[in-house]
């Protein structure tokens, strides 16, 4: 571990900024912010084409340095743009969750105890090139009432001060406090690093990122956070799975966006479909250009697989390759998953109500499906407009993020004078 | 920063054995559980002369090393045994939170998305010497279906190692994993620092401990924690106060148990009252024996006061002192408690609806209290029958921890060969 970095002026600053605008924000009707991103989405619609435009000259910069995936990633089209403020839109309409009361009851000594929603405070979320992050954390942040400093990646540079300028400009017109969103513009790991240690600042960092970044604020953050880490995603088709069914959720796991963390990366298959179901669908993936790669019976049953290592099993590849094993039983599927899975999402294909029961007990990650493609691990998919990222870890949040989990549950007592002695 | 202790043999194989068991009791039912805390409540009544005996050999060691205060927390009567099994029997009649679903809702598509509370796996304890937290900590653990390793201080090492032996053997009788209840008996620091580097065995760690435990946390941790931090609480007593009320509140916050975190150390009185109410109520402290460190005003108003310094309004005295200030305005009073609270737990005595309304708003603490005493800052006031600590963070939980922050909430998707394809 490093010695800590020392903390410059101006991001010490923008977090000094952040909290004073996180107090003002927490008192801040949620019709008021609610508004600002109804705001902030024509803004950015309004501005579509120099948008675009901008985000050309990041592309154009990045072919080269960048893989396609994630060129692809940078990307921003008008109909990626519409669907950014499609999320702000959708995030307005959730219901606020600002002094919501999740609980209330009475004790015997009269004492009415209720769990309330607050913000958490001062939001910082360190992100990838991907400029749909901008927005839709910046909207997820306001509409909850925390301020927010957003740090993406220097590939993305041009976008985010674009559509960050129009966000700003936007919701502080509407009402929102000056400093509720800052984009910080210096993006060398040295600002990373003094991000994860502003202690006192920043009350929750979120890292959207590769292994090293994770690795890097687990080593030295001094800052609460949630990881988003790796999806090493995982698809077990059951002795009892519909065969179509089957199929269909598999390669839509696998084929309709290799490049995200919710995309299937290994295949389990029980003993008994081996013959008779895995080579059609095994054949249906190489129609959609997947690579296999199989263990021993995998390669027997379908000949085109390249045999698969033990480390294929714990690879998030990210891309058109597909690790195949058979097993013996939902057992053996079960501690494969929790063995080698990275607690992101993982389906069940199943007909049998015994076995689905089975696996969503004793499968640990952030969601589980069943019957279902792994694709939907994703907080517009689940109806949060957008998400702030999906939690691999166990405390705080499970899975995709939306506006609940940007709030902390503290408790407000109501008493007649009540006291111990 | 110190390197990262290499971890002992012992210590790791805890926490393999931990892991092993905590997989197994995710799965025993919730009736089995209960069973299993009621047995152990009846092992440890069983054995109270003992217990009572080997603690006063911990008792008699610590004489001379530890404060009063410090020999108080640790003796343990046949009337605080009592307690501790009353505590056991109580958790055991919380509802059952794991497998409980938090949510759920039906998505257009069809999903029906569940959130569902699981055990959070192995969850590790270090606190100081109390030996009620060593069954009330390993109860909460059970009936949540988590594994525990126990870590109390050296000076009740005796008492501890009686009472886990109890809970262990009554607890294994009952269908409880092995090692469902570990405790570690080697109480160096070092033994705390390879604890907090267990990390992938050990899942949450929670620092029950004064200031260079929680800093030492804070610096090297690889595992996931919660703080129980200080409690510097305040009172703060409004214009609108009912004098009686305010006064039996004040009195009972800090005189009815100075010793322990929710117990009050700074008073607030608004400005108006500083003639009129305040002297009458600090007579009465002086009677239960209470130092007061004043403001100005104070000292003017209460001659007997000594003069406070800034260094009070941050101190948690944890013993009969109390720091008094007054202030302008309800706005004084929220700023003071937000710049020197330690999110613990904050009271308001007033009989004005608004006034209530601005300071529960507005201060950040784990709990608010409106004309109560900060003492019912406490599991079993809450209703939880014990508590696993209490939380002065904002992420996970916030205040008083029972059954429900002891479990991890993720998702459970049902679907019927849903597709984003």
């Amino acid at each position: 571990m490093s010695a800590p970095s020392k903390i410059t002026a101006p991001l010490r600053q923008m977090g000094e900024r952040a909290k004073e605008a996180a107090a003002a924000l927490a008192q801040i009707p949620g019709d008021i912010r609610r508004k600002a991103l109804l705001a902030m989405a024509d803004a950015l619609d309004a501005e579509t084409d120099r948008l675009v435009a901008v985000n050309r000259e990041d592309v154009e910069a990045a072919r080269g340095s960048l893989t396609t995936a994630l060129v692809d990633r940078l990307t921003l089209t008008a109909g990626r743009l519409a669907g950014m403020t499609e999320g702000l839109r959708a995030i307005a309409e959730q219901p606020d969750p600002v002094g919501q009361v999740v609980e209330e009851w009475t004790r015997p000594n009269g004492l009415r105890i209720q769990r309330v929603r607050r913000p958490i405070g001062v939001i910082s979320v360190i992100y990838e090139a991907r400029p749909n992050v901008t927005a839709d954390v910046a909207g997820l942040c306001i509409m909850s009432g925390n301020a927010v400093i957003l740090r993406g990646s220097s590939a993305a540079l041009r976008t985010n001060v674009c559509v960050a300028g129009i966000l700003v400009q936007a919701g502080t017109k509407a009402g929102l406090p000056k400093y509720a969103i800052q984009l910080v513009e210096e993006t060398s790991r040295e600002s990373a690093m003094e991000l994860m240690q502003l202690k006192g600042l920043v009350d929750l960092l979120i890292p959207r990122g590769g292994p090293a970044l994770i690795a890097s604020i687990e080593q030295n953050a001094t800052v609460p956070y949630i990881i988003d880490g790796d999806g090493n995603c995982h698809v077990y088709v059951d002795r009892s799975a519909n065969p179509q069914t089957a199929a269909a959720i598999v390669v839509d796991a696998k084929t309709s966006k290799p490049s995200v963390c919710n995309a299937a990366e290994t295949l389990l298959v029980h003993a008994d479909l081996a013959e008779s179901w895995l080579p059609g669908v095994l054949d249906a993936l190489k129609g959609h250009g997947v690579e296999i790669r199989g263990d021993e019976i995998v390669q027997r049953v379908w000949p085109d697989a390249v045999p698969a290592t033990q480390q294929d099993w714990g690879t998030e590849y990210l891309d058109l390759i597909l690790a195949v094993r058979v097993v013996d039983s939902i057992e053996g599927a079960i501690s494969h998953v929790n063995r080698w899975g990275t607690s992101n999402a993982e389906a069940i294909v199943t007909d049998d109500p015994a076995a689905a029961e089975m696996f969503t007990k004793q499968v640990d990650s952030g969601t589980v499906f069943v019957n279902a493609s792994t694709r939907f691990s994703d907080g517009g998919q689940f109806g949060y407009g957008a998400e702030i990222g999906i939690s691999t870890q166990k405390l705080h949040a499970r899975g995709p993020m939306g506006l609940r989990e940007l709030t902390s549950s503290g408790y407000v007592v109501w008493g007649t004078g009540q006291v111990r002695s």
